[in-house]
């Protein structure tokens, strides 16, 4: 069996992501909302008041179409992230615009670091392209290759990086990643950077590429608001590449793809500043709390990561990642079974950072099923 | 200039659609909530006061990922529109889903009547197909020519059709296109039959292809929840096919597509019969309405339409119809100007029916212009 076949069949299998309530709910017995859930990696805060007041005051706005130029957002986004509009795509979620990019560009053959987020792969496939995976070692901590990328980056079209990466959590240091973009210059490649987490990350300014974004021919950058305001039911991502590119890719999807309330959410959450700092502050100090608590658990290792999450090696109990993730899901508590990530195995869990009591009962949970 | 370099160009200058009151305000000064807007056609009475309710009772579902799979609104949809959930695909919008289908089906050539819903041609040529327009004859009310359209068919992989027809409100008799879909299985061409005003028409159950949707295996229905719910800024859509059609095109699309508080709207605007049947009723006599008063108007000549907006030849004013949108757009009154339709010219407006009031507001503006 192929690797695309393995991932395909577990596809059906395993839920293919996190987050995923009504499933657990249907599996479980239990309500959607009476889940704790650490299977997908929303801030842990949920969505900002200012959000939900504004929500609530533009709800009239569900009656008109959106702007399908997003122009109040893209305006926020240029002043936030430092980049002009015409170098900025909005999209439904970040998937919208992998999916999009993967068709537009019609990529032939792309190199793709394993374990990573499964959409790379599927968005590449469903364009009739073929992916290579190359696989991160897990003992050092599943490190980025450079040396080993260059090698491959000639026979491919493209290169897909979730930095800081899910769902190992970690980061490629920047000079790596400048070293890739100058080969991938000479050869042709696009280097897509996906940085849907580095909002959470505890220093952004030293990871993040957004200074490169719209400049550097060869990148594309994607962003995600999903994640760090916490609305993965209303859906918004963002690209960042030249504007001959957003040009491209904006006249190839329809033309109302960010509906008007993620709209008026992003607007209004990129202005909570205090709200954005306080989450950065939360995740840095309860990822270090979990990773202290989970080290201490029998059999499990966690290892260190920079983003919302923390992927958890659990060869060293009794289970399968199968396992324990119904025996917590019978407990009303998520976490994600990591079985389906290409180059995991059934012996990884990812779980989310949230808030102190609510790790508190994960922990609690955990003690008592190992 | 070819057809579809105009088509292009209009794009850039005239708005490609109606509904776009971020522009509109920019153009004409005033807030985007002061404008009357008859340029969407979506239902006159605005959302039911149910789904409103429902939002704000769900806006906590925005800190979740949506249903992937749609669970509930597909049940929902499947008990409305009495076809099995396995033939029903849910989208971002109608739209979403006629850009899946021409890439996912790659179609080299389609036929198109023109005028009409202008994305149909834009979404095919985004995929890398080609465009067949045929002009349907204006002078008796722009009438589907069956034998013309027979004769074409086998040149090309596919038809769309929108029935009732964006702009003409023209419906096409129900025997029609039953010989279009047995011809169609004859020369292996899919037929696209989008009904997203059905539900405005007086006597929807004797034109719709509901009851061969998911059966007949070249035919493909749309159906848009945004415009009878008027739920534009959630966006909603549906496709019925049969199920390997709808399996094709679920795996070629990332999973989150439908928001969640899309499927809150849906699964509860549903349910709210009585606010589709006074709706119809309202639609029914406002058009009529409208239609009397627009004949009496010098100049104005309304074409008979089944759906909820009319098209008008302006022909007889001395004004095209980018200066009377604009006229009418300064006293913050928004139509749609139709010189972009492929197949119409500056002579052509369309208006949405809406309410007694507002259409009053209109007649008005419109004596004191003309």
């Amino acid at each position: 069996m192929s690797l695309d076949d393995k991932i395909e069949k577990d596809y059906q299998s395993v839920p293919p992501h996190g987050g995923n309530l009504v499933r657990a709910a249907m599996e479980y017995g239990l309500a959607p909302q009476d889940f704790l859930d650490f299977s997908a990696n929303i801030n842990p805060l949920g969505p900002s008041p200012l959000v939900m007041e504004a929500l609530r005051a533009n709800l009239w706005q569900i009656c008109h179409y959106p702007d399908p130029d997003c122009r109040e957002l893209k305006s926020a986004l240029a002043e936030h992230l430092g980049i002009e509009t015409p170098c900025l795509l909005v999209g439904n979620g970040a998937s919208e615009l992998i999916y999009l990019l993967a068709r537009v560009f019609s990529f032939r053959r792309v190199l793709i670091p394993a374990p990573t987020f499964s959409e790379y792969g599927l968005a590449v496939r469903a364009a009739g392209g073929k992916v290579n995976y190359f696989f991160l070692n897990p003992s050092p901590g599943f490190p980025f290759p450079l040396e080993e990328v260059l090698r491959q980056l000639p026979e491919v079209d493209a290169l897909f990086l979730c930095n800081p990466n899910n769902p190992t959590g970690r980061l490629v240091p920047r000079q790596e990643l400048e070293a890739l973009l100058e080969a991938a210059a000479a050869y042709r490649a696009m280097v897509i950077v996906d940085e849907a987490f580095m909002d959470f990350v505890a220093d952004p300014q030293s990871h993040t590429l957004l200074s490169l974004a719209g400049r550097h021919p060869r990148l594309i950058l994607l962003y995600s608001l999903t994640k760090i305001l916490a609305i993965p039911g209303l859906r918004l991502g963002v690209l960042a590449a030249r504007p001959e590119v957003v040009k491209a890719l904006d006249r190839a999807r329809d033309p109302w793809s960010v509906n008007a309330l993620a709209q008026v959410a992003g607007v209004v959450g990129l202005q909570d500043r205090e709200y954005i700092e306080a989450t950065r502050d939360l995740v840095a100090r309860e990822r270090e709390f979990l990773f202290r608590e989970f080290s201490s658990l029998p059999g499990l290792r966690p290892f260190p990561g920079a983003a919302n999450f923390l992927l958890v090696d659990i060869t060293g109990t009794r289970f399968a990642a199968g396992e324990l993730v119904r025996l917590l899901g019978h407990r009303g508590i998520l976490v994600r079974n990591c079985a389906n990530f290409p180059g995991l195995s059934e012996g990884y869990i990812r779980v989310a950072v949230k808030r102190r009591e609510e790790n508190l009962r994960l922990l609690e949970a955990l003690r008592e099923v190992l």
